[in-house]
């Protein structure tokens, strides 16, 4: 094999490689989200080994950019999309953390009754997972508007979070008993706007790698929602 | 100046940027803390400038580690180090992201009357913030000791986190006056705990980059300390 097909065939390992990732991360939010809906542990008793997997490959993905990046000297596009490799394995091992940061608040509630039925966490959760899977798809397909539009629900979820603070805060006000519950679900919920910021942050990524242009820190910044700000 | 002393240079001037970037992200925190403590705007007024610096700094590093890179080609402890270098200027940006948030949640407190005073959450600030600076210092001296000791001093603002979340809890329970500006307190300590995070991430990147050898995902996990969970 000449050294341009061992090479690309080394890219496509990383794609394969970063696409599993992001399945893993993927089932560990659905499956802590499940656990916190259902009031079932049962279904989040795989996300442990879940981890396990995403920190392997996280260290799997990381020798071989190091690899790719020794022994084949890449320059130009190859070199962004390797260097963009590495920065969205971080993101997604990120990604798993925060989905294990929610198990432990569902853990909280799980010993508890329920304060009431979930419905904008849930829906919260399906988009930053969705967000996921679209930003290593535009990744993998180089495909910008894919990317832009990962950027684009950034703000839904963000207006999603305001309105569950806003809506614990008013339970909590009114009966102190719900305080702790409120307060396990307001972190449930910040968790869950951090992986959909770390999904814009892989969106971004993808831009530049690209366009070769910045788009993470733009000249007019986007306004700040008029949310509760806590 | 033959090539390797162009190098050198350049991989001089990378140094000189993180440690520019560490002293910009400290003084950011300082200026919040400074603020939420003595409940005076003006000791932050010049955190927006402060973001605006450390994203300039980011995309340099990203263009000087780029090009570093595809003209250089660098191998072993070189490339570990421009590789190093390009996530810890990542963890350093995101760190400046973090005392942003923690403006907002300021600025939630500063509208009413002050809850207590306040000694642990600047006790948390000062050690991440000590945490970043040493973790930089690791880096370009390439000492493995006072990395280790960040990675240790993560334990410290867990436990101290925790005790300002149970502190906040009980204040919540017993008057709901209190809750919108204890919610605040407890997002800022999480805040805190997340820069905290980061300087954990940059020492264990240090590490790896002198040691050849993985520190994020430990054989034995480490206890978690019995918190709250929230």
């Amino acid at each position: 094999m000449d050294k341009q097909r061992q090479f690309d065939k080394e890219l496509g390992e990383l794609k394969k490689k970063l696409l599993h990732m992001a399945t893993v991360a993927e089932a560990m939010i659905d499956q802590v989200i499940g656990e916190l809906v259902n009031r079932d542990e049962r279904l989040a008793e795989h996300v442990p080994e879940l981890e396990d997997e995403l920190n392997r490959l996280q260290i799997e993905i990381d020798e071989l950019t190091l690899t790719l990046l020794a022994t084949q000297q890449p320059v130009a596009i190859d070199l962004r999309f390797i260097l963009a490799a590495s920065k969205i394995n971080s993101e997604l091992e990120r990604i798993g953390d925060l989905a294990i940061n929610i198990t432990e608040n569902v853990h909280v509630l799980a010993q508890q009754p329920e304060l009431k039925p979930l419905l904008d966490i849930p829906r919260m959760a399906d988009l930053a997972r969705h967000m996921v899977r679209e930003s290593i798809e535009a990744f993998v397909r180089d495909d910008v508007l894919r990317a832009q539009a990962v950027i684009m629900s950034d703000d839904e979820v963000d207006a999603l979070k305001d309105q569950v603070f806003r809506e614990l805060l008013t339970y909590m006000m009114s009966d102190p008993r719900t305080i702790e519950r409120a307060l396990a679900l307001v972190l449930i919920a910040r968790h869950i706007e951090r992986i959909a910021d770390h999904a814009t942050n892989i969106a971004q990524d993808v831009i530049y790698m690209i366009q070769g242009r910045d788009v993470r820190h733009p000249r007019t910044p986007k306004e700040r929602p008029p949310g509760q700000g806590i």
